[in-house]
């Protein structure tokens, strides 16, 4: 695979489910406490990966979840935070500005507060009561933090009463890396053909609905606009027939991001949909994607990782085709604002 | 004003004013039965007109609210919704088939609907145990709807004891519409300004935060897509700056709506920005706007009615100086799919 490292990535992924033991004892630790909601903070592509939990919590469990961004929670005074919740943030190089002072503000007003970070010894992990380290690169921090979410928040959703299935859930879970990276593998000619196909292209919609509508949220802004400097439009699925549907024409590049979980059906309309009006139509399906040893009920909450994962193919190509490096801002930490 | 008649619009407006009776009733009878939460169910236009209500319960009161798209919502089995859930649906033709299928899935659950539409006689109307029903044409039928709203859900607050000053504000709503108009004429050289201005524009960045999000996201995708075929970027301003900026040049074009809530800071950083390094900013502000008998702790919450009373101007000039009614759509309502 292009410019890809095998063993980083298993290396990082591994740290990542290596932390089973430690989230799990923060699991019991909060737990024990008691807590009375979940916030998910964060901000771009921290909270983006918190809205496919937050949906999945929605529909597993009776733990009100509300997943807010950083910058606007520290200013809103919301009413269902309190001391009593749990709060969950996310910043790989642990400094993001919002996310450290959303941290704080937690803190002082006595909730519990547990941080995803890349780095110790960073205002985030200083900050908060359960930091939970791992180390990563940018392209493989996606797949880090959402193996490290997926332990926390199903592990809280099980001892809440919720999840039974946990522990078979979290030992497939711990096999999920040796999976991803055959779906990276399977996915590779596909995304190269994405990249030369629309290298030029200046605008894309991106479809998501259900617990892969995140992942348009922020491969469209994260990626896209922030790293290709790209025009997108993400767009949820059920949303795309109230407006979005009317620039459609038969060259507008769509790129549908499709799922195993209760949504599934809203993107399968906007795909009759787009087969009919679009020449420029590409599907990425989590079903095409084997994952031997994952329990067929359990795949559904998979989606997120596995199109993130496959997505972060498309980047890479995009970068090479494009000549355009994934690293280059002209703002963002560049300029002061 | 072009294309607009003032004894049409206090018509329908006064017609929204006229219903505080009956909507206390309603108030009255649902808190009386009791509810746990709130959901605010709807597709497109009328799920962003509860965005700004969602964040004002969150900010205001106790009262857990949760805004859902329709047709996710049906298929979600979303656990804090319960038979103790209070329902507030909207759709203006009373027939946009996820929000009736909605209606009814609540309605078969046991929960306590409320329907607002402008239709009686039509299946939203026909399905929910409280239809209010306020007749507006299309261009009239945000400002109708949030009227009904703030009656409604700040009535709610009420009644659960986190807003003492309901009978105060509902009276000064009572006098909005003339404001709205006033405002509306105020702004209507800039509105046409912006059309002239912006024409040939193909592509907009549209930016809100707190109680003016919602309006950002359906101006995008409810006006300049659907009903002028024009590309937007509806995005949050505490998340533009994790990703989005990087697409700024100095001839992209950026409509910023500033409210006057707690999340104002955030539309001024994006402001800072954008006039360092845009040449096409346009600034709504509802600072600019005088509303001579609403009492100065109120406006923040008519931040999202006022926006887009004057956004509506802009859509009229649109219409005339690009030539492209607001009526014509490709697709909604044109094909099957």
């Amino acid at each position: 695979m292009l410019n890809f490292s095998k063993q980083k990535y298993l290396q990082v992924t591994g740290n990542a489910t290596a932390l089973r033991g430690q989230i799990e004892e923060i699991v019991d630790q909060v737990s024990q406490k008691g807590f009375k909601n979940i916030f998910l903070i964060g901000s771009g592509g921290a909270i983006a990966t918190f809205y496919p939990f937050e949906f999945m919590i929605n529909s597993t469990s009776t733990i009100p979840a509300y997943a807010e961004i950083a910058a606007e929670f520290v200013l809103q005074n919301h009413k269902q935070f309190t001391e009593d919740s749990l709060v969950i943030l996310s910043s790989l190089s642990g400094t993001t500005q919002e996310t450290v002072a959303a941290a704080k503000y937690c803190k002082e007003r006595g909730a519990t507060t547990i941080g995803l970070t890349g780095e110790a010894n960073k205002p985030l992990a200083d900050t908060v009561d359960f930091p939970i380290v791992n180390f990563a690169e940018n392209d493989f921090a996606g797949d880090s933090n959402q193996l490290i979410l997926y332990f926390l928040i199903f592990g809280l959703m099980h001892k809440h009463g919720d999840f039974p299935d946990y522990v078979t859930f979290a030992s497939q879970l711990e096999e999920l890396p040796e999976q991803l990276l055959a779906a990276k593998e399977h996915f590779e000619a596909q995304a190269e053909n994405f990249a030369v196909t629309y290298k030029d292209e200046p605008y894309h919609m991106v479809v998501g609905a259900g617990n892969t509508w995140g992942r348009a949220y922020s491969y469209a802004m994260c990626v896209l606009e922030e790293m290709q400097w790209i025009k997108t439009k993400s767009i949820h699925a059920a949303e795309f027939f109230h407006g979005t549907l009317e620039l459609v024409e038969e060259d507008t590049s769509m790129l549908l991001l499709k799922g195993e979980d209760e949504a599934r059906p809203l993107m399968e309309r906007v795909e009759r949909f787009a087969e009919r009006y679009t020449k420029k139509l590409t599907i990425i399906d989590t079903k095409d994607i084997e994952l031997p040893g994952i329990s067929e009920e359990f795949r559904q909450y998979l989606s997120p990782i596995v199109i993130s994962t496959l997505l972060q193919r498309i980047s890479v190509h995009l970068e090479d085709k494009r000549n355009h490096s994934l690293e280059i801002r002209r703002y963002y930490r560049t300029v002061a604002y």
